[in-house]
């Protein structure tokens, strides 16, 4: 038997990892029994496998160049750079191989999944996971079956075939390519390579938050600005600066900010409401912004990245910004599109959802919030080359 | 007067640089006066800056997160890895700000024309190297006009446009851009950030040698297969390993094969000559591959990155890879789409340019050439992201 922690639910019951586990008896999802951080940054790898003794899967490494995202200051150079961003740090993620910072969780799935010697994995996806998890499939060698919503563009289909996975285009909305997914995964007892539900994969988006402390001089800055539709990244960062404060490096977890775009803001709104868990939104896709009587419905954002109408790990996320002093935020399309701007024009080039997290600091700056006092993080999250135009 | 070394010409003229020079008075192409190469990484600097001290430009430096790309072997998981790639490794270029090694040469144009104080540049390209000085001068706060040909991409223009560049679309075959570029140059006094005709590009393209050998642990692999267009990873590469042998830190510069595609191949054809110098193809950008009594029509090749028909440096492309052992081979579009459909299997999502070293390499290893033995390092130098489709 390899050395794996073991899978954990809420309710009690726990399980050893093995290929066909993917949620509890009970319905709920997985986490991982928590295991100290052991923190031994290798020197000389500029991978995300710099942190391999963080990260809870002794096996077979792959890598195809993820990790290590530069972390760049707002407002340097540039003439004409506004001194509201003053102590604001852009971490790079789309300088990642298949472009944003899925990478981190894919490749820590694919190398679970060599290890324990699943033969093939499903995942679905609307964008960037599944190309992800396309790619680090192929270099592990994993056969892989990609279920995607009907929509997604030529482009990405071409690099998932070409990436040897098999696709399988699945009508209707949303939940429907996920429920289509996970009928595979009964049916042939493949590995579920969710970045949803499978709690590795928050083991390799963990890494964005030891890659943020090594890279300012081995603190926590004061917040992380983070989106959030299934929150892989809110959780992953959570986890990292948690293990760096129970191994005694950081004295705090940094406020956690997460952010959503007003037009599916599932989270945001049971943040607002006090609530404990979060209420589903109904993914109508409408072109419009829900009217004052109408909060429970999604519309089309072009922050598609975060648009997620039924979070399965919501409860966790409030969870995390509650108890970090953060705060779950909404951005609207107009906000959206001036960061997507005020980007570019500083040569920084994202694909909408790229452009959130930096919207909403410039939102809760310019009020004077003090969620974004001090040092502040704000992942630049996906590439602007994969938009479609 | 700020410190930096003199642009030099081969007829023996020299120059203190300024911003309006950008060609020695005979015609000739100015390089750098030689600079001994300070080898002194800075370990906490995970971009190009970590070596500041071998980059003559000494002022302001601004960073999108270029540099410390990637460098993974070839042959690792993937249970079907060819034997033939041991030894090969694949430097990722394509995980850089603006998706190709470009952003090397850009940043250290970017950080000149602010150190000399230049308010406007203006550059000619049709791919990736406008690209990236768009973004690069986004980023100095330098104004940017890019001349490109017609037929350029508009998702590509609406990049640069994005970036604050003003765009001017020329018709007519390639050399009208430059010739175009040249004439606002001229008329107006701007900053020439030209990757053909600036030698500070090479300093910039040069961090792909040193960061090749910090990454082989301080040593120099036996081979590296580059691309060659206008050769400005060639030359860098070359200069990076030629200061390092100088410094005394390896004992020579590794054989460099210079990879050219059959459809456009002035440079190869003058290797194979034994010529000293090239003579240019013409640009006709016919679909077809030329005929044996017609090979200096040049055809529209995949590779458009390395579709130049004229290469402004092509004597020292052929100097260098004499100098070292090396030489210049050419790939078939054949060969360039099974090497793409090869990388894409096994996870690396390149455009077809990023395809044509790594297809040198197999059409050289399968035939048991020596100039690929041993340890060899090929740069997948775009991004698939930004491939049309
Ligand atoms: C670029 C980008 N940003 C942010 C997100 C949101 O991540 P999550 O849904 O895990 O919160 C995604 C998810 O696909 C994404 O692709
Ligand atoms: C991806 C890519 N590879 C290779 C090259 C060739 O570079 P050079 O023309 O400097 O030899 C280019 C030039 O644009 C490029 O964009
Ligand atoms: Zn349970
Ligand atoms: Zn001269």
């Amino acid at each position: 038997m390899v050395d794996l922690p073991e899978y954990a639910c809420a309710c009690g019951r726990s399980y050893e990892v093995s290929v066909g586990r993917w949620r509890c008896d009970c319905g709920g999802v997985l986490d991982l029994a928590a295991v100290p951080l052991a923190w031994s940054p290798r020197g000389d790898d500029h991978s995300l496998w710099r942190y391999a003794d963080a990260i809870p899967v002794p096996g077979r490494r792959f890598s195809l160049g993820e990790g290590m995202t530069p972390l760049v200051e707002a407002s340097l150079g540039g003439a004409g750079s506004p001194g509201g961003d003053d102590g604001v740090w852009f971490k790079v993620e789309y300088v990642s191989p298949t472009g944003s910072f899925k990478d981190r969780g894919a490749v820590v799935l694919a190398a679970l999944a060599d290890l324990i010697g699943a033969p093939r994995l499903v995942a679905d996806s609307s964008g960037n996971a599944g190309t992800a998890m396309a790619a680090y499939a192929a270099r592990a060698g994993v056969a892989a079956e990609i279920f995607v919503p009907s929509g997604v563009s030529e482009k990405k289909l071409a690099q998932i075939r070409g990436h040897g996975a098999r696709v399988t285009v699945v009508e209707g909305p949303r939940e429907e390519t996920a429920r289509a997914a996970v009928e595979r995964v009964e049916a042939t007892g493949a590995f579920y390579a969710s970045h949803v539900y499978n709690p590795f994969f928050y083991e390799g988006t963990k890494t964005y938050a030891l890659e943020v402390f090594e890279q300012l001089g081995g603190t926590a800055p004061d917040a992380l600005v983070l989106p959030a539709g299934n929150g892989t990244l809110v959780i992953g960062a959570y986890l990292g600066f948690a293990g760096l404060r129970a191994a005694g490096l950081v004295d705090r977890v940094p406020r956690i900010v997460a952010v959503q775009a007003e037009l599916c803001a599932p989270v945001a709104e049971a943040f607002t409401s006090g609530r404990a868990d979060v209420e589903a939104w109904s993914a109508a896709g409408t072109a419009e912004a829900p009217g004052p009587g109408e909060r429970t419905v999604a519309g089309r954002t072009v922050a598609e990245g975060i648009a997620i109408a039924a979070p399965a790990r919501g409860a966790r996320i409030l969870e995390i910004v509650r108890e970090t002093g953060g705060a779950v935020v909404t951005v609207s399309e107009k906000e959206i599109a001036l960061s997507h701007a005020a980007l570019a024009a500083r040569g920084l080039w994202v694909e909408p959802t790229g452009a959130v997290a930096y919207a909403a600091v410039r939102g809760l700056r310019s009020c004077g919030s003090p969620l974004t006092e001090g040092t502040v993080v704000a992942p630049l999250c996906g590439s602007g080359l994969k938009a479609s135009m």
